[in-house]
């Protein structure tokens, strides 16, 4: 095994030109989502490909039919440590309105603020620019230390995450043997907290329906009908009503198969973030947690299914009264799915349950929004647990493995495309106002993150 | 008492002149709610005030903020007879789509139809012109057979009733001492069937109220917040789903206050109409009566008090998915109350049991969207009785006392503005197509109805 200590020096000492490379590639205007600005994504393309070439990569930017990936190859240093695909995204979120920045987005600079903390300021520093160096900074790291990779890495920056990646599934079927490895390293997300490293272990998976309930064949008076005709609102509302019990629980047959306990370790080790209901509710005005009883709040957002009522439309919601019985009504439900959870047994069990529920001279009809079991790497995965302890030696404190409650697609198309498990390990924070006006990264998270990827690999190739 | 057949032979033998008139009035495009007929609405009243005057009565045209009101008096033959007041009304429905029209609905005529029944065409020949001359005609057979109106009779026509009546409170107020009776008579209602005439002895009241639940101070993302964050429209799924218990009952505490069992022969009355929930609920493309158990939808419409939500809306309810969990979620209910209900006290009680299914963390508000308790005349009131008894000699089936599900405001406002009850007895059909081309009234509800008011007014006034 490497020697790891040089590695890490010379990353640390390297970070003042490393910011350098960064700022190039932040003050280029990468915006994807404006056609306005399609040239600057595709001037990205080409900069990424010039620094990976620079370092040995065989590096190529590809053409889609929106704006171009960036693809390229470094063999390992020996055949038997893991293959990994790094991914990242190299366009960025539209930047208005520009008159809340404090600082000119596309002119990144390193800044003092209060705590004695150092930011790195600019539109991309901490999505995803500022991530993806990390990565590529830590290449340069190895290979001017020891003039070789620890891994063979293949790595696949995007152009169009920000505007929802039209290209991306085309782009992995029609170049699947390219890019398949044995795993993907995926660095889009966020530390627990300043002095916590996260690997997201779960991500959960989504069911969603669309029904509409109908009743009489017309809007009704509800003086010269109401008391004798159905309502369809009622019978929603019951539907909706009986999803879940008096223990917050989803009442559908079956809707718990595949669902398993998370772990004691992994749900002490949640107890110790410190989260509570006060805190997590309190943010957005609410204190009590409802859904399942007695469960913490990380258990029931990254652990726990759910059944969600997204949306509800029925009769007269104008200004002022209608004395109408509605026709139809109708609603949008959404479960949140989790462990081995199968979607199509909880749509087939959803419609059952509803169906139950009409009477007979009433009829539903459904309309299914997408389908996606959860992404659980099981959390005593060795990719998992290498990955948790080399990011453990890193930081103050010890890495925490955490669920994500809502999903991110390019892990499920890793899976069902490629065929790949993803390690989701990220530095930014939840204050780096990704999306927003003044969009930060913490210098520390980038000198950091870049030492972290350097542990990383070298746990990866120690087989 | 009257010896009353010269009087009713007398009212058959001038239908035909009768006609002439009823047509004269129909001619008259009193079409209220379009300003272009504002000159021909006064020509309505003022061809009744001519009519009124030439048998005998002290009447008026009388200006109000919108269209005039005809008022008139008539002394009765007798002072211990009581006073009455009898009211229509002379505007009319638009008549678009015109082209839908077989005839022109401003040129009455009698015409045959298929199963040998005669028919009055026009607009307005149903509601309210036929209805309310079947009333004058009958004081004309009084006055030309017998010189004197066998009661004291006040009478109101009004102009706009089609368009909202947005004057007749105004004049009520205004003129309460002139328009004060013992009672009303108020010609707009139907018969049962053509051969079964009808008083409509009660009138459900209503509360109207909209409640908006609050949850989280935003919009929340379900997947971040799924599972932890109450969700208003679960709260006020499970709200409204309480309303009512497995038989149907509203679980309101205190609803059923002052609701009283349908009196049997009354009930035994309804039974013999033949009514059923097939044919009730078969128009309108439903079959199995909802709301109370074990009542026939004649019950359930017009003797007992319903719970009915009227408008939801919650969250995304447009095109496509939104997996979004709303801040709030908002619902219109209504109450139609029958009896001794009390509207203050439904509204109250709802309100609390709202409150009570609120967590803490949420909130809720309310807005009144008015509220008026049922009218009810007493089954056994003389005043009902007599008329029932009067119907009965002049129809080949009794008359039946029923329910309305709905509300005619004129009556609340008679009763609160001038402590007066009406009795409601009119002679359409529910296929006279009031309010749509082709508006006709039965031959026969005029000829009949001009001697049922012939008996009635004999019937009330023998003390």
């Amino acid at each position: 095994m490497t020697n790891l200590l040089p590695v890490l020096d010379h990353a640390a000492a390297g970070v003042p030109a490393a910011l350098e490379r960064l700022f190039d590639l932040v003050r280029i205007k990468s915006i994807s989502t404006d056609p306005a600005y399609k040239a600057e994504v595709q001037r990205g393309a080409e900069w990424l490909v010039n620094e990976l070439r620079s370092l040995g990569f065989d590096a190529t930017v590809r053409d889609t039919a929106g704006h171009p990936m960036v693809v390229a190859h470094h063999d390992g240093a020996t055949a038997n440590a893991p293959h990994v695909l790094f991914y990242g995204h190299y366009d960025v979120q539209p930047v208005d309105p520009l008159e809340l920045w404090e600082h000119d987005p596309f002119e990144p600079a390193v800044r003092d603020i209060a705590g004695g903390r150092r930011i790195i300021t600019g539109r991309g520093t901490s999505d995803d620019k500022g991530q993806l160096m990390t990565f590529v900074e830590a290449c340069r790291a190895y290979k001017e230390t020891t003039g070789a990779l620890p891994c063979k890495v293949t790595i696949l920056f995007e152009g169009e995450e920000e505007s929802g990646s039209p290209s991306l599934k085309p782009f992995l079927e029609a170049n699947a043997a390219e890019l398949k490895a044995d795993f993907a390293l995926v660095c889009d997300t966020n530390m627990w907290d300043a002095e916590t490293p996260a690997i997201s272990a779960g991500l959960r998976g989504l069911v969603g329906e669309e029904i509409v309930v109908k009743a009489a064949d017309r809007d009704l008076h509800s003086g010269y009908f109401g008391g004798a005709a159905a309502n369809p609102i009622h019978i929603l509302a019951d539907i909706l009503a009986g999803l879940h019990d008096a223990d917050g629980r989803v009442t559908l047959d079956g809707f718990y198969d595949g669902v398993e306990e998370t772990p004691a370790d992994i749900k002490a080790s949640w107890e110790k973030l410190g989260q509570t209901a006060d805190k997590f509710l309190g943010e957005i005005g609410l204190s009590v947690p409802s859904g399942e009883k007695n469960r913490s709040v990380l258990e029931l957002t990254w652990a726990r299914p759910t059944a969600e009522v997204n949306g509800i439309l029925g009769g007269y919601t104008g200004d002022g009264f209608k004395t109408v019985i509605a026709a139809q009504a109708s609603a949008k439900v959404s479960f949140r799915l989790v462990g081995k959870q199968d979607p199509a047994r909880i749509r087939d069990a959803f419609r059952a349950y509803v169906r139950s529920k009409i009477p007979k001279d009433c009829s539903v009809s459904f309309h299914a929004h997408g389908g996606s079991p959860a992404i659980q790497l099981p959390y005593d995965s060795p990719l998992l647990n290498k990955a948790k302890d080399a990011l453990s030696e890193e930081w103050p404190k010890p890495a925490v493995m955490i669920g994500m409650g809502g999903s991110i697609p390019i892990v499920g198309d890793f899976q069902k495309m490629l065929g790949m498990e993803s390690l989701l390990v990220g530095f930014g924070l939840s204050d780096d106002r990704i999306h927003s006006p003044n969009e930060k990264y913490e210098l520390r998270s980038f000198e950091k993150g870049i030492r972290s990827w350097v542990r990383i690999l070298a746990a990866l190739a120690a087989r």
